[in-house]
């Protein structure tokens, strides 16, 4: 018997909320943060490696996997969950990131996006209508609307004229999107740093009426001050019953500031990534494994934290894999880094239920941005 | 209370020997393989991941080690099993033959052998001496005598002399070793393909005794034909009551081989290596997963195997994670040959203990060569 899809909003610490999120895949609490797994693999390690990382949904991308391994490998599996061996929630994003990122010669129009696959160059239309049909195929959780993402920074007329191709892509994708139990699909806030348009734009999405909000178009460059504002004005705005997604977003203290401002849900490439060229994440800030003075460092990166990446090595054994170049030392920086963001989402669900949120951001943003100039 | 190194001859069957060797950190099941962890990491994996695959026992590279941390580093720790946090037994080569294939102006004498590192041109001198204070160091539960490797082939006045000059640093190894409970240190049977120089050699050791023999100078290019005739006549020489280890071996029919040769020991890089470019060990021969036909192909490796990489993940997700360059394919790969390799040591212990071993390595490599070409 699946769950339905379903939000309960436990409570709230001012604007920060805690809540129940379910899905055919299983419940995930938030604020959550959700590992890239771009190709069906969060990089270098196992699902079950995910899990020990206290991680409850992952990210895939629908743009890399339409191109490999592509839909009909996917169909066979009946998924991505049994194509990865994943049993908990997938979200897959729309592509349209990745296409106007990572695609040659991609260009938009009001029917779709033309663009040449990074591969092998073979040319694909995406509509919002096609866009859907491969993530209903991908069975995912969460699916999201095609939307277009406009470059920073962007004019007025132009944020304007995205928004509306977003909004009338979002329309479309709703239509065309087939509702199955357990299942939901998030419309995506656009307009840029203009609050007439995140207004508009927030409007119009809600008559369409979707099972969540995302708020995208943000941590393109604006940096966190912008980003903060756009934050402000638009989860005012949003339904309290809905939950609401932060695109691509971001560092710890951008986290725990717009938990502050009320999102329940993120993802980035940031702990994986930055996992695999030596960057560990702890409550003190970000430190380079590789560097000199962590060649005889015998602490480990975080004694509290419950997996071994991040209480059993040592500083000085990272320190050595990754001056060897060894495989292991991405690896253990990627189950530490999502284990640190995990215990920081962990730390912010406590903190809401009890009414501290205003303490425990304090506390950790003076701790994690002390030594960061 | 630590165990005395001691080995334990529990039944043979024809010249097959079921074993278990009893060291510092624990007991070995013989005949064994030893996963390679050159610097101080079975590359991509983790010491739990290692113990999933029932390995009992790793190889770590002296020359690698001595290089990167570098002695002081490890020293700091108390050895490798605590730098490495795995706790189980640790072998570790002395250095001859990855002086000679990796260093650069490699020169040997009859002091010693003096080298550039191939790392940052440091010039470095080892002696008997100093590979084994490295060894001691190290605080492994098996350290192996310094020796020359000659290139293959050899003539056989080189191969005399060579054989001689490490037969002299067997005994200088066997002198500076420090002795401790729990350890032990391992002479090399040298002396090419030439059979009197092979008697002379294992003689020349035993004089000086030594808690396990291994033979050297194999699957240097002379080929499995050579390799076997070379073990038939030196294998008969060695003292029955001594764990007997055939240095860099090798592929599954050559171990197979060797077992029925009286082989206790392997190790090889085999495995790990090339399940980092795509090759994985089967029943029925090595396949290249990398090949479109497993691209559809929802089948696991090996349905029998105790570990998720083998029977779990399918072949066309595998296939798709080398298609995209992905780290978790080689992290599967790696995890799923070394499963391999031990299932088919179990199953020759097995065999020997129910004096079947005739039966099954026939039957094995009917199966496992009948697709090699």
């Amino acid at each position: 018997m699946k769950n339905n899809f379903d939000f309960k909003l436990l409570t709230n610490d001012n604007e920060s909320r805690l809540g129940i999120l379910s899905t055919s895949n299983g419940l995930i609490n938030t604020p959550t943060f959700m590992p890239v797994g771009t190709s069906a693999t969060v990089k270098g390690i196992m699902p079950e490696q995910i899990i020990a990382t206290n991680s409850e949904i992952i990210l895939c991308n629908t743009y890399h996997l339409m191109l490999r391994p592509g839909i009909d490998i996917i169909k066979i599996f009946g998924g991505i969950n049994n194509f990865m061996k994943w049993k908990k929630p997938i979200l897959s994003d729309s592509g349209g990131f990745q296409v106007m990122s990572l695609a040659s010669l991609a260009k938009s129009s009001d029917e779709g996006i033309k663009f040449k696959s990074h591969i092998d160059g073979k040319k694909i239309f995406m509509s919002p209508e096609s866009c859907m049909d491969l993530q209903v195929t991908f069975d995912v959780d969460i699916a999201m609307v095609l939307d277009e993402c406009l470059p920073f920074p962007a004019d007025y007329k132009s944020a304007q004229k995205s928004m509306l191709r977003s909004m009338s892509w979002a329309e479309r994708s709703k239509k065309s999107w087939f509702k199955r139990q357990g299942k939901g699909l998030f419309g995506i806030v656009q307009g840029g740093i203009y609050e007439d348009l995140r207004i508009n734009s927030v409007d119009m999405l809600q008559n369409i009426n979707f099972d969540g909000y995302a708020i995208g178009g943000l941590a393109v460059g604006e940096g966190q001050e912008e980003m903060l504002k756009v934050l402000d004005y638009t989860t005012k705005l949003l339904p309290i019953d809905k939950p609401r997604y932060l695109m691509g977003v971001g560092k710890p203290d951008d986290i725990v500031k717009a938990v502050l401002k009320g999102i329940d849900m993120f993802d980035c490439v940031l702990p994986t990534r930055s996992g695999r060229t030596g960057q560990a994440f702890t409550r003190n800030g970000p430190i380079n494994i590789r560097n000199a003075c962590f060649a005889r460092d015998t602490s480990p990166l975080d004694e509290y934290l419950p997996n071994s990446a991040s209480n059993n090595f040592s500083k000085a054994y990272l320190h050595h894999l990754f001056k060897s170049k060894e495989i292991l030392g991405a690896v253990l920086l990627t189950i530490h880094n999502i284990s640190f963001y995990q215990w920081l989402m962990q730390s912010m669900r406590d903190a809401i239920k009890n009414k501290k949120m205003a303490e425990f951001s304090s506390n950790f943003l003076e701790m994690y941005t002390s030594t960061i100039k």
